[in-house]
């Protein structure tokens, strides 16, 4: 592979590998592309992949603690960053525990501080997150955390694992802009197995100058959800009835059986049947724009706000990326995590559901949101209500 | 979340809410961010996604009938929309029937006019569609509409609940471009159970001045066709023979446990296996360019043309993003619809298939478009016809 | 339809269509159209999805063979092209084996070359492609091959196809840049059943210029590597082991079967469970940049690299469309390849896998990437050793 080489477009010009010149010159490669993409500029912008990272004197920043909540809620935070990059600390405690994810069905969840999903944590690019990963001794298993919003080391997979009764800190560089999951990787079996178990969770890492629409202009969310969706796969007893176990040890080998199937029991936002519906609806007002942060760890979903859209939505959770505009449905990939933002313009009750309606309803992966305001006739009206057939 | 707020780009600059200016101001992000996507332009375009939505008076706005067609044909329409925003009305019956999807295998259809897919809507972005919903007494359900391209009150769908022997008329405001699902949405189990027994459809709302390119320059379309891609989950013997009811409700139990497994029996483009194949093949001549709108209202799909591209395709459904350009699949998730152009170069046999392959041949998802016109062995040619082997 | 047309933006202004002119002048829609996507240049670029296609001498062109090379190695290939296009021959010979695809798991392979995937290909736009492909008599069954890359004849599935024993030249004109699969379709059952028993691989069409990152600045690699995922169908016996056949025929009635339920037994990458780990790892430095190909022909697949991102994704495979950057995790599509760009930063072990980790651990699709160089703590750090709770 003698011919190939890496440079980024400050180097094209002073290279003397041999591929490029035996091509096109710098120059000519520039116009080329310039006018490619269709920019009247004589300069085109660097690439936001390949921003240099430079040393930085950790001591020297600034320390905050960020309180983690538990979802659909996310900590407080600026949507504009301020001042230089910060480090900040976050504490979780790894929870194993029996959940109801429905009625009749009852499953061992491993769990990020109690909840499925855990909770979002929220930062600015080039901050730094540094975590106390705690494993109180009353849990069975070694767990760890790999963020894929972090590079090297698995994620920090392999700098992270704890023994039930250690704890561990470490940190990492946000380098990249967006929503992004985070998940117990133990290895082997265990790592799909503590996933689908529930012990996943999100990180959102916001532009230093905050969130822009498809042409740069800056936009900014009165609230913000995370809606973390999990797919479960509860073994049944032969009479259709759900198996329990008395431990999540007891139960790993039947419900690998049924993670082969590729077929899960329940598909469900934040950890259980109903957790967002009803009472659990989440609020918002006519007029006000709304960022939901949507995380799938394992499994493709596709979400839709029934009776409303997604106005801005990054579908591959980059921030760099321009927002697809307008959507109906916006489609996440197993193992990433989504944002989109949405003004609603009519009251009352919209469901937030994965658009295969058979997981949305059958399987439980749906939600609600409840609307405060006043009713706008010139965009939709019922002109005559039901009654009998006329013509 | 005091810290939060929501503004459009106009309103930056006199805001004083405080997180904005903790971080910067408004011309400094506006800078940042016109870098950032590469604009030379010191004034970036407003948001496609938050145009403001103008009240109408609708009385006085004119009215036109629109008569809808079989699916894959679509109405008559313009493609640069003429003069003000208009209201559009149409007018759909709902048909319970039993149908044939394959031999040897029938369901009970809900269907809008009497197809699966229901047939495709058209009209211009700011139109309004004011449609008479129809549920004949013949029928045994109550039916309603989701339009997925509307806004508010589940889409339409708690305000045109029509019981057997009555109709509706509601109107909505067409404010996002693009392709949209429409779908039954009656509440509960039977939302998943009435768009898998094929009560689904598609609206496209054209932008005024018609589709744009990548570049945003015109493109324009020789044929439109709408192809409805629907997943069917019909219960068996256990012998392996395809269970038949003596109506929709009596099949319903059965078809819910098979619904459970997330694996259809049967995966069609417009409601049979064959529906757009042989003679029923779609029609184009060399030189042509073909607008093919793709639906799937509950399920992924990945549609492909063999032998051809998708030179523009708005995988999203969005014509307000720009298209994707030469693709040789693209994915739509389920619940959306997204439109694809493609100009034939070749004359001859295409199939049009889902690309899971087992998809398309075994459960049926595949359709053919028939070419005319002249070889070119400029693009392709057999050079040695085969023959015994040579070396 | 007659009010539909087609039309390229040079023909525009010259148009006499009717429903054109009803709506608007060409230099209104340009202009509309070039604000809506926020060029401040008066002439919008052209579409790359219509370049013109020339007529080309092709006894003029230079001849080069291209030696294909086992995957996930990718043949010697300039990243930008010298002179004019070319015609590329290479030759293929399909192989019927029994390979094994995990431990106690064999199946009859139907291979490109002999290996799962078969070989990349690499060529530049316009280049031509002139495939020699050979069936030897020692195969049982006729065997073709569809170019997703090419334009007509079911992408040349109709003019490829040979018996054992037989041999036949075509030749086809790379008019897309991108990443495109390529497999055996030799009608009906047979499409999925060789596509599934491993018949297929991918092309990778440089665009002539090379590379370009969302703003148009070139970009190169140091190393590509070729993976290609392969969903597997094995039936089992009523004891959970694998069946085992006399040949390819022998045991196509019972894959069918299988296929049917559309849930794989294995998904693997480069043909068996551990292909590309252990000591088959894919090998890189620190500060090098590897380009990934991807394909998946038959099923949607989500790619992640473990500790790394995507910094460039040609999700959908197009290099006339933007890249993607900063990504956790990209979705391919059944029956498509991706390209995706990566710096390393960071020294160690990786794992490149299918994001459904359910799919990567416990069906196979896996691969490893060894990466040296000099560990950067102000990327990440281990705080503090695992060790005993503090508070």
């Amino acid at each position: 592979m003698s011919e190939k080489l890496a440079t980024r477009p400050e180097q094209l010009e002073s290279t003397t590998r041999r591929d490029f010149f035996k091509g096109a010159t710098a120059a000519a490669v520039g116009a080329a592309t310039i006018a490619a993409f269709g920019s009247a500029s004589a300069q085109a912008s660097p690439s936001a992949a390949f921003r240099p990272i430079p040393d930085v004197d950790i001591a020297s920043l600034q320390r905050v603690k960020q309180e983690l909540v538990q979802p659909p809620f996310v900590p407080e935070h600026d949507q504009v960053a301020t001042g230089k990059p910060k480090v900040i600390e976050v504490r979780m405690e790894v929870e194993e525990k029996l959940i109801e994810v429905d009625q009749g069905a009852k499953v061992w969840a491993c769990t990020f501080n109690g909840s499925v999903p855990g909770p979002l944590i929220v930062c600015h690019q080039d901050d730094y997150i540094e975590l106390t990963l705690v494993n109180p001794a009353s849990n069975q298993l070694q767990h760890n955390i790999d963020f894929h919003a972090s590079t090297g080391a698995m994620g920090g997979g392999t700098l992270t694992e704890v023994m039930p009764g250690e704890e561990v800190v470490f940190r990492f560089r946000a380098t990249k802009a967006g929503t992004f999951v985070y998940h117990c990787a133990p290895g082997g079996p265990m790592i799909p197995f503590h996933v689908v178990s529930g012990m996943n969770g999100a990180i959102m890492v916001l532009p230093r100058d905050g969130l822009k629409d498809e042409n740069g202009n800056p936009v900014r969310y009165d609230h913000a959800y995370y809606v973390g969706e999990q797919d479960f796969y509860l073994p049944k007893h032969s009479n259709g009835t759900y198996k329990q176990y008395d431990s999540l040890m007891h139960g790993m080998t039947d419900m690998l059986e049924v993670m082969k199937t590729l077929t899960p029991s329940h598909v469900v936002f934040n950890g259980a049947v109903g957790a967002l519906t009803g009472k659990n609806a989440l609020k918002a007002k006519v007029g006000e724009s709304v960022l939901i942060i949507h995380s799938q760890a394992n499994r493709d979903t596709r979400p839709h706000l029934i009776g409303g859209h997604g106005d801005l939505v990054w579908t591959a959770g980059s921030f760099t990326d321009r927002p697809s505009t307008n959507l109906e449905t916006w489609h996440i990939p197993g193992g990433a995590a989504a944002a989109a933002l949405y003004t609603f313009h009519q009251p009352g009750l919209y469901a937030y559901v994965n658009h295969n309606l058979i997981e949305a309803i059958l399987l439980g992966a749906a939600a609600h949101f409840q609307v405060e305001g006043d009713w706008n006739d010139n965009l939709m009206t019922q002109v005559r209500k039901p009654g009998p057939i006329t013509a």
